[in-house]
């Protein structure tokens, strides 16, 4: 499952040198290429200081000369890392295209202070396994980095269940309920992803090292929107707090006290119209007031278990904003499948495909095109073959009306 | 605050027949009452089998003759007990009748099934203080007998709480969440009333026996609507956990786990349109299940402190059902009062009254008469003199807009 290492090309010298000079997203490098503009154009611009560009001669000014970008992709590579760019297939394209679509649309009306700073990142720093088949189907659980016995054992308790039905667990690797989400997964084979503030040359904090290191190498991957060498700084995290909200389906907080970093993802999740979800616990401690505060407002919902998790993942994640309503009237049971079956039945056709073919041409890990291929069969869609899978011959499923098959 | 022993009369003797004889609340005798027929006449006509009471006969039919209503009576003045009646000025009839009414006017969508046995009881037997002072101001907390360590913590937190506020806490005198709820108002001096499912000259469960005395001795009151002996059983507690729900302006359910007996008291709580309210607590352990899921479900608000059960009752439990919208627009200090900041207005007058007198005038504690004046005293609307209190002079408070005073 891990990537190919992508080639150290002109392009990508490019978006590395964006990636250094801009630090984090950019409002103004977005418009451009929204705008269409090319990247190693713009990097061009920049380094000549070329007048189209604006403000972002201003923005660049101090830092513009620091041209490391070769170096910065060797150093990557040497440590397993790489630079994902929109251009690659690994791009994590629909859970980000979702997020920040939907925060730019400004249906978070409670949330408009976070609109300014929804910025999609240009580029991702990436090491361990394939990006977009991580995200695929990915959750983020976040809270205390002090949490208590209680904090932890909930976070492993939610984290096991959604391992269980191949969900991705994104965190910020921090001490806390963090660590105890990243840890159950390993324990279990599961995948995980944690998004740091900092270089990944330098995963952060330092005496979780260990972990992270496991997590690039074990089917996971540590993710940062920043160069090798950036430390960890507090508009960082706050930065990449929102990477961790746009890449799930939803976030779960667990003990996040007052004023707690974990809210600020929430808040995050909420303003990309993510699910978002609360887990509750004593009421004669401090540690899930900002839980509680949550669920209470309304701007969470109270989950107490994986599967309450799962549910309100699937009432809305599975289903592209304005196809809700009329998914309601669908009438055949491949216009029934969630998301993720209709890309795995996609990728199937009348002769048998091995299934790590399918994983790859459906952008999946191999352990969710199992489960979906397994759910697929169940309803007598797709049929197996040895190691490899085709579609039911007949009756055509399009053609079986629901309740029928 | 105790009671006067009210007379043992022809007419109470019939209150006290019909309740032995009933068992319980009875439809058929809440019919005849409701169509004024006299508790005498009615006690007298079971007593021949007059053929005008129709069902009741063959209601009443093994019962009949077992005429005990005298030496009920005498039993119960015995242990310092009485039986109160809707004759008495002591009848808690506002929190009855809201009760009783809401129910019967099939609001409750949800809860049709209570609808029938939605019975006011007909008679209370009550050892203690002054019950309809008593339930002035009153909620519920119940949950687990096997409460843990959190839960009796949670209910010994919120009933704390409370009582500062000088609310009355009202249970069911069990082990468990009853227990710690009852023991911490005894604690701080509050009030708190438990509602028995038997004869109060046998307190149940006898282990609590002391509590359970120390509660008619201090300030708060045991209520049943079963005779003296009658012994507790299954059909009894669910009967009670009705009246728990009906005394109270709200409910609170703390450690509720699934098919708790305090899940049964929050149904009836909703079904009478009262404030229904949940404690969350860990999701590590099964004890909350039933909290949870109310909580989830949307039929219980999620309370995690004393002042949000506080909130969550002033919103609603202070306006009359029909009231709400007018009670909006109020445009003078005094019709923004609370019910009972109103009661006790209306009580004082432009010369001093003590303040016992005005809370026997009001129908209420000392405690909370105390503390609506200190509030009143806060508006500018009542001024104290001594040990006793008259209405501010001037400005006359009814002419003062909103904001000014």
């Amino acid at each position: 499952m891990t990537n190919p290492q992508p080639p150290i090309d002109e392009r990508r010298q490019a978006w590395a040198y964006l990636s250094r000079v801009f630090e984090g997203p950019s409002r103004e490098l977005t418009n451009l290429l929204n705008n269409r503009r090319d990247p190693e154009a713009i990097a061009q611009g920049i380094r000549r200081r070329e007048s189209w560009l604006g403000d972002i001669l201003a923005r660049t000014h101090t830092r513009y000369q620091d041209d490391r970008a070769k170096a910065d992709l060797t150093t990557m590579a040497a440590i397993g890392g790489r630079l994902v760019t929109p251009d690659d297939p690994e791009w994590p394209a629909e859970p980000l295209d979702a997020a920040f679509r939907f925060a730019a649309s400004g249906k978070s009306d409670t949330l408009r202070s976070y609109q300014e700073d929804a910025v999609p990142p240009h580029a991702l720093w990436v090491r361990g396994s394939n990006l977009r088949q991580l995200c695929a189907q990915a959750v983020s659980i976040v809270g205390s980095r002090a949490a208590s016995n209680y904090g932890s054992h909930a976070a492993r308790l939610i984290s096991a269940g959604l391992i269980d039905h191949h969900w991705t667990i994104i965190s910020g690797g921090a001490f806390g309920i963090d660590s105890a989400a990243h840890t159950e997964v390993l324990a279990r084979g599961g995948t995980t992803i944690a998004v740091q503030a900092c270089g990944l040359d330098r995963p952060y904090p330092r005496r979780n090292h260990d972990m992270l290191t496991t997590i690039a190498q074990h089917n996971g991957a540590l993710v940062s929107e920043y160069p090798p060498g950036a430390t960890p700084q507090r508009h960082r995290f706050l930065t990449r707090n929102r990477l961790i909200a746009a890449l799930s389906s939803g976030t779960v907080i667990i003990e996040a006290a007052w004023r707690s970093g974990a809210l600020n993802t929430l808040s995050w999740a909420a303003a990309f119209g993510k699910i978002t979800m609360a887990v509750p616990g004593p009421i004669t401690t401090a540690q899930s007031l900002g839980c509680h505060e949550r669920i209470r407002n309304g701007d969470a919902a109270m989950v107490c278990s994986a599967d309450e998790v799962r549910q309100l993942l699937a009432k809305i994640g599975d289903i592209d904003v304005g196809e809700q309503y009329e998914m309601q009237f669908a009438a055949t049971p491949v216009q029934k499948l969630s998301r993720n079956e209709m890309r795995i039945y996609d990728a199937t056709g009348p002769r048998p495909i091995p299934t790590d073919q399918l994983a790859h041409d459906a952008g999946l890990t191999i352990g969710l095109t199992v489960h979906l291929l397994l759910s697929l069969a169940q309803q007598g869609l797709v049929e197996r073959n040895g190691n490899a899978w085709q579609r039911a011959v007949s009756p055509d499923p399009r053609e079986v009306h629901a309740g029928v098959g």
